[in-house]
């Protein structure tokens, strides 16, 4: 599946660990959905999750997030259309480069685990074959350029994050992503709590190519207008999908 | 100035601290010059280094490879042809993420400093003239993901270097690179000593679109052509460079 980002304008992030909606129907006109969370969350509810969603709405892309390579498995791949991977600019060295880096030696080092096929290895290399299954797999693989703006959030705890960005560092952050990482969205978090608009017109100004995400406190369609039209180009709507599908269908642009 | 890679198959690494050889004339048939080091490195000796060099050889380009702010500014960039910003992957968070988002929050904030021009500023960020200015900046900003080998090394101890990678790690952090990080450059620095061919081999499997470039130890054409044959895309040649003219020559592929 490949992603036209223009048509992209509402995200819906689902806890797989949270029963979803009795009528999956409020999915409708939605455009993306993201499976993901940190507590209770397993490679089993991940699956069951992405294959209600799928097999209500078969052409809505859905990227399975995860928060520990536990709940990654070569079946969850498999049902994603796309595997998220954060980066988080003001968390710790692990949640930047440390565990990327060993995800990545994991997947040169014996992707059949990941791939569920017997790969030729040569050493502790994997063959030219196997070469072209990474490279395979490494495309589900989409980088995200993450702020995390909500101190108090399970985000934050689990990334390292103990300061916030001001706007000027989160346009800085929007540069770097935009010019020297090269990740395909960048990601502002807030996790809960709604931001405003000041982080989103601050990083929409150095952004062209990477798409600009907002997540937080979406419960309204004024909150969810203004956030696009300070520069965002989708928002996130998670908290009111699994506890107020009146206000969550509220959040979807007409 | 635009980089055909293609042609780079020799580098060579120029430290503006030291004296440059009475015969620049040493450099016929390196493809690429980066200029930097640490000890002693100056605003002043780095643009003398590199005016020097593009008289003698106003088709070869030049990189500026700082080690800290203080070594750039507006005239160092205007000098030189691309400004190549290392991030280490076994280095320290700042190393690989910290000084480049606080690097990019000043671009973005004040780019006049580095531009010298006097741009539009609303509050803290400028308007959209201003942005194109930071576009072209950026575009001379060439990111290179490094891992430093050589814990014993100036290297190392400038970028919180602790630990070395096997080749494993070498070969995630390369696979990293090319389809996470996305720098042009994945580059493996011996710094001073020369770390055979074991992690080039590793890395050269996974990368395609990135340029694999290798530095340490090669003084001779044995090694220079071990580690080519071994899949780098260009080696860096350094110290001779400055001590040993001759040894320096052996070293440049005929």
């Amino acid at each position: 599946m490949s992603l036209e980002w223009e048509q992209i304008t509402h995200i819906t992030k689902v806890d797989p660990a949270k029963p979803l909606p009795s009528d999956l129907g409020v999915l409708e006109g939605t455009d993306l959905v993201i499976v993901g969370g940190s507590d209770g969350v397993t490679e089993e509810n991940t699956i069951d999750a992405i294959e209600s969603i799928a097999n209500t709405y078969p052409s809505v892309p859905v990227f399975q997030e995860p928060y520990s390579a536990a709940h990654v498995s070569r079946e969850t791949i498999e049902t994603a259309d796309f595997v998220a991977v954060p980066a988080v600019f003001n968390g710790d060295r692990t949640h930047f480069v440390g565990k990327h880096t060993a995800l990545f030696t994991e997947i040169a080092r014996k992707p059949e685990d990941l791939l569920g096929a017997s790969l030729p290895v040569v050493g502790n290399f994997i063959e030219s074959k196997g070469v072209d299954a990474v490279a395979d797999l490494t495309e589900t693989l989409v980088g995200e350029g993450y702020v995390v703006q909500h101190l108090d959030s399970a985000a934050a705890s689990v990334s390292g994050v103990d300061t916030t960005y001001t706007p000027e560092q989160v346009a800085g952050a929007a540069l770097a992503t935009e010019t020297f990482y090269g990740f395909p969205i960048f990601y502002i978090e807030y996790s809960g709590t709604y931001g405003g608009t000041d982080d989103v017109e601050a990083a929409a100004r150095y952004l062209e190519d990477t798409q600009l995400v907002y997540g937080g406190g979406i419960d309204n369609q004024e909150k969810a207008t203004a956030v696009l039209e300070a520069g965002a180009d989708a928002i996130v709507v998670g908290d009111c999908f699994h506890d107020d599908p009146a206000q969550f269908r509220a959040t979807i642009p007409k």
